[in-house]
């Protein structure tokens, strides 16, 4: 009888800065982690597919393990694939793995979350989304980007705060104290922020969001007019994922920590712990693809 | 006694899409027009170098007159050189021309706006701005760019209707019909635009500013809301720019006819046609500047 070797997973969590790679045995023991550059396909696919190796093959060595990359049955989840153009054109790559599962970023975080197929996740980190899946359907809730949605998240925080320094510089906005905090960090004085900003991407205005929280502390009322309308709009998405019951719902995401206590309590009351983290739900949504769960 | 030839003079407006130049006689006719391409010398020196070059030869084609570039003196008024680095750089150019006077495209649309030293414009196109220049003393409101100010510009007005075109998607803010008319000229269903706009530049987003105006022509009440947003913030700069007693005060830009019936009383009362374009004004400047006026 010839030795079967154990199935090894791998489960891949891309985003627009960083993409995260876990080694998962067929028990379920976490076998190794790696870390891989940005990874989403709509800006740009050979990059995405590139950072997914190297996070992969970092995991493997992190593993300490004999294992190709060829060995392996990957779970995908990406930031951009919810474009039906980008999905189908990153599921024709040719990938050297054994078999490869692609979904969402926001799907497998849901995964992960619950370790479960169904449930809600409100995400907020430098960008804000809410996601559920109930009964065999998936419904995603704001998102749209840093210029044209992603209320309450960070990079929203902190460009509503360089708004609100500027109109107090020019004498049309209420004071706050803003524009100290963010001009004294980026090295300048309040007026000139924005020559500063001028290259500035989501994760730089994300990078600013701290500020607003000290800033609300100290009781500055544009800080905190700020914030609870960010907390609102995400408020607003919690109520409406937990409407579609989805049994269990998670904040999750870089700011979930700072942001909570800024959220109606009609979501928070509804909050569960997320159980693992992306990476683990792509490797769930990967077995469960492969028909073993 | 040799013969003395009549010193032309040439003005140059030089903005982020476009640069317009007028070809002037030493009696103040306009001999000749040309147009160029991007001349902001912040995105790009050389291709804002070229394309002033390119405007001014196009205007002494359209003069018709045998000329040479460096028979010329020029008064250059570019958007973006109220950087002093920028400024500072553009000013160490080994241009062609026999003299070159360098300012702010708003200094010269202030001057060309009064065709006299003192004024006060407010600056409505793709984005906004307000300046006045009293008693020898510049001042500059708003601006600030699309990204973080701009606020009652073009640009501004086409970003908040697709943020709200995409609330009302989503459920989470009320309904309107900006969606489907900003949908319809993109091709594409409402909940769609963000994809479309993925690449969009400020300019895609002032294009859609008509479609505000429309919606607010059928009272749209979100539609209404942004515009007197934008508007109330125009208002408070005319205003302030008002109170430093500028003499005269001019709405000026590619948006100024939509908005105009919006903004306050208290403004449009002291509101006066602008005389000559910002091209007109770089010559103003440029006899000015060399002693002439």
């Amino acid at each position: 009888m010839p030795l079967v070797k154990e199935q090894i997973f791998v489960g891949v969590d891309g985003g627009g800065t960083k993409c995260r790679a876990c080694l998962v045995s067929s028990a379920g023991d976490i076998l190794g982690t790696g870390l891989g550059g940005p990874a989403n396909p709509f800006h740009g696919e050979a990059q995405a597919q590139a950072s997914i190796l190297h996070a992969v093959e970092r995991a493997i060595q992190n593993a300490g393990l004999d294992l190709a990359v060829e060995e392996l049955i990957a779970g995908v989840g990406l930031a951009g694939v919810s474009l039906p153009s980008v999905y189908q054109s990153m599921s024709a790559w040719p990938h050297p793995f054994k078999k490869m599962y692609l979904t969402t970023d926001l799907h497998i975080a849901c995964l992960g979350a619950h370790q479960a197929n169904e449930g809600a996740v409100l995400v907020v980190g430098t960008g804000s989304c809410g996601y559920s899946y109930v009964n065999g359907k998936a419904l995603v809730m704001g998102g749209h980007g840093f210029l044209c949605g992603d209320q309450g998240s960070g990079a929203w925080i902190g460009l509503a705060a360089v708004k609100a320094a500027l109109l107090a510089v020019d004498g049309l906005g209420p004071r706050t104290c803003l524009g100290d905090l963010i001009g004294r960090q980026l090295g300048v004085q309040a007026g000139m922020i924005v020559d500063k900003l001028g290259a500035a991407k989501s994760s730089d205005f994300a990078a600013l969001a701290a500020f607003v929280f000290q800033a609300a502390e100290m009781n500055d009322e544009v800080a905190i007019k700020i914030l609870r309308e960010g907390a609102d709009y995400l408020s607003a998405i919690g109520e409406s994922l937990w409407q579609a019951e989805p049994g269990r719902m998670s904040l999750i995401g870089g700011l979930s920590e700072r942001i909570k206590p800024w959220l109606k309590s009609s979501v928070t009351q509804h909050l569960s712990d997320p159980i693992s983290q992306p990476e683990c739900g792509a490797v769930y949504f990967a077995r469960q693809q492969n028909g073993l769960i």
